[in-house]
Order: structure tokens, then C-alpha cells, then sequence
């Protein structure tokens, strides 16, 4: 038997996200679908972690077991892309020990949000970027966004339903920055809740029009309250970019 | 009567090219159905020229007559945009001179094709980019772009059913250069024939690859013979970037 890992890239856009549902289409269900046409029989895979519905990857790393010897492990990635939708591409795949785990054994995760100011994007860019109309201060969001750093218990910032038995992160950078056409949200972190990337980029966003202090974020992370956060950004300008191990 | 000049963009992925066709969907038909939605009646638009199926725009050039004077100039982009598609947005409206003509008045035409280079591409780039796995040289590129610029007939580089009563076209500017992940072909002249600028790149590259030289290019150039050319290089990495006026 030997473990797998898989670099992946998707365009989120026409499915239900990562994690494998009963009914609908995700990315996890596509390419264990293709694995198990490779294998003929049932592969489940591991991610590093789920991405909502509509949320993209630059990186996402999953692995899975093979008992397959006649493939060299690096030629499972051109074998899936001959399988795969071209919104989910396989960047490579490499054999790890048998003990690697993706989610378990990742210590970092970096996640970008595109943010497009004006009042009309490029049609190119509709399904990865968020299209606001009013102005940015990218000086008053970075003085914003360094209350995250370090680590904080994110209740305030957690989806509804998160099922995380201990809602502490540690937040390892988080800057605002322009790249291209965009302004850039680039937050790292141990791991992260369900939605909490796009609710702090919403309730920063937020923040920076109000003119709200970073004495008063600092405020509503300590409140460990969901009422007090703005609206959750869209998840078309989500990218998972990077998973790091050890 | 008024004389209204749109600026717009467009991802040509899903469209049979700029002009109207009687049976297929073009963006020029779009837009003008959207017109006759607001006038009540059928409008036609004239287009700076056109682009080919799958080939998208940063900037195109259109005007129409309009008869309505309850909406001001400035604000038929607008009401075009809540009727338009998200592949199509009217970026602004204004008013020009009744004599203003998209196609006769334009004296500068900008393209840029985008290469990706490598063996997987980003899947939110795959309608937008050319992913090729063999390496280019940038240097290379340029010293044989250089052949281009200038007053020169083109009949090697149109394609076969091309209309133009003269092939002689001028060439302001000719260069590749990294932008982000991509080598931008960037090319800008008094206008083109059809396919001329994906001919023009698909041959370069293949000039690159080959280690051909300059003077080859200038004797294929100079032979106006269709069959010397390399592959045409696809639809989907050309974006009409820019059109300019007096």
C-alpha cells in the first residue's frame, strides 16, 4: 500500500464545495469518482481541509492510499487530469510516508481574498473577485487587520452551524496589499473556522468604512458574539492558496 | 437624434465572436437586443471591429443612435448592464458627435494574448490563456517581434476567407513581457486583419521554439504566402485591449 498526496487546484464555482456530499457535486466527490475509475473500486480521498461553496483553490493538498504498483506516484496527476473537469487540475502528486495525514499534519494555511473596487469588473473576473463600489483605505485596514494576529478564540467570527470543539486560532500574518486590478486580503493562520475568512474580511471591510477603530474589532473578537460582525464577504473571492507541513 | 459611444468588456467564451449572425448568439446581437429593449424598437450598433468566437475584450468600442432624451448619456451603461449578461458589461456611456463613427474613426487598435507556460495551468485561467509546456525565450520573442513593426502587407499572416480589400496594415508596437504568471504578447497598430494577431503569435512561438531568425520571419513576411505560417495560436488567450480615436 502506499499514501499519496495530491496539489490541487479548482475553480469553485460550480460546486458545492469541497467535502463530499450524498447529493450534490463537489470537488472532493469529482476526483474520488476519478480515482475509483483508475482503481475499479471505491478510493476515498483526505483534504487538508473543506472550502465552501464557490470558494476556489490555488493549493489544496489531499491525500490517498493506492495499491496500484504499476503507476509511479507522479503519474497519478497526469492520469487524473485525463479524467478531470478542467476546473479541477492536479498539479502534481508525490508519495509521502504512510502516517501522512493532509488535514491532521498541516500547520499552516494561507488563504487570499480578491477584492475589485469600482462599479463595474471585468466580466473575466465576476466568479474570483468581490466588486465593491465605495473606496478602500488599504493603510486602515492593515492597522485593522493586525488585532487578528496571534492567537484568539474566533467564536465572534464562526459560521452558524461550526461544529469545531475549540473555536482558539492562531493567526500567523494577515495584510491587506494591491496586486493587479485588486486589493488583496492574505491571511495565515494554524487553521481556520467554517466562514471565518470571509466573515473578517466582510466585518474588516465593514470596519474601514465606518471609520470603526482597531480597539473596537479588538472589542467584538472579545465578545465572542455573531451579531456584532458585518456581512459575510462573497465566496467568489476566496482562494485557498497555500497548505504547509511540517 | 443622439450619438451614443459605449465602452465595453467581454469574455468571448460563450460567444460566436463580436458580429451579429442571424443564427448564432454574438455580443454585438446581445447588446443590441438589450437596446431594442429600451428603445422599443430595433437599434443597431457599429463596433470598432471585430472579434473572433472565443476571443474576449478589455475594451471594445461601439455607438448607436438613440431618439430617447429621458435618459441622459451617462446612464445608458447602467441600464444596459441591469439587461446585459455578466460575460458583458458597459463599463461607460457618453455622448460623442453625431458624425462619430467606432469602426472609420479609430486609428489605434491594441491586442494582448496571454501564454501560460508550463504543464498545468490554473484552472480559473483556462478560458483565458494559452497553457503551453515547452519553455520561450522572451529575448528571442522580441528580436522578432521587431520585424513587425512597420508599414507592411500582411496576406501571410490573414486568414483564409479574409475580406479586406488591402492587407497592408501599419504596426505601432510588437513586444513580450511577464505579467504575473503569464508572457503578455502585446501588439498595437492602425488596425488588423481577421486571425492576423493569433497567426502572428502562433507563428513567434513556433519561430522561438525553432530557433529560426529574424530574417526568416521577414521573408515569410515578405512572401505573402498563407501555407509559411505556424499553428494559429487559440482564441481564448486574445483579449481587443484598447481602441483609440483622434
Amino acid at each position: 500500500m502506499r499514501n499519496i498526496k495530491l496539489d490541487i487546484s479548482y475553480d469553485g464555482t460550480k460546486y458545492c464545495g469541497w467535502q463530499i456530499q450524498p447529493r450534490d457535486i463537489t470537488v472532493q466527490g469529482v476526483i474520488e469518482d476519478a480515482l475509483t475509475k483508475i482503481h475499479k473500486k471505491k478510493i476515498d480521498i483526505i483534504g487538508s481541509g473543506r472550502t465552501d461553496s464557490g470558494v476556489h483553490a490555488d493549493q489544496q493538498i489531499a491525500n490517498f492510499l493506492t495499491d496500484i504498483d504499476s503507476i509511479p506516484p507522479q503519474n497519478f496527476a497526469q492520469a487524473l487530469n485525463s479524467l478531470l473537469p478542467l476546473d479541477i487540475r492536479i498539479n502534481s502528486s508525490v508519495l509521502v510516508p504512510l502516517e501522512f495525514h493532509s488535514r491532521f499534519d498541516a500547520i499552516r494555511r494561507t488563504y487570499k481574498y480578491y477584492i475589485k473596487q469600482g462599479s463595474v469588473g471585468h466580466p473575466k473576473d465576476r466568479d474570483y473577485s468581490w466588486l465593491i463600489r465605495r473606496p478602500l483605505d488599504i493603510r486602515k485596514l492593515n492597522n485593522l487587520a493586525r488585532v487578528l494576529i496571534g492567537e484568539h478564540d474566533f467564536t465572534t467570527f464562526a459560521a452558524a452551524g461550526d461544529q469545531a470543539p475549540t473555536k482558539t486560532r492562531r493567526i500567523y500574518s494577515a495584510t491587506f496589499y494591491p496586486e493587479g486590478d485588486f486589493i488583496v486580503f492574505k491571511i495565515c493562520g494554524n487553521a481556520f473556522l467554517q466562514r471565518m475568512v470571509r466573515s473578517l474580511t466582510g466585518t474588516l471591510v465593514d470596519f474601514c468604512w465606518k471609520e470603526r477603530s482597531p480597539k473596537e474589532l479588538e472589542d467584538i473578537l472579545l465578545a465572542k458574539d455573531r451579531s456584532l460582525v458585518g456581512a459575510t464577504a462573497p465566496a467568489r473571492g476566496l482562494f485557498l492558496n497555500k497548505v504547509e507541513y511540517k
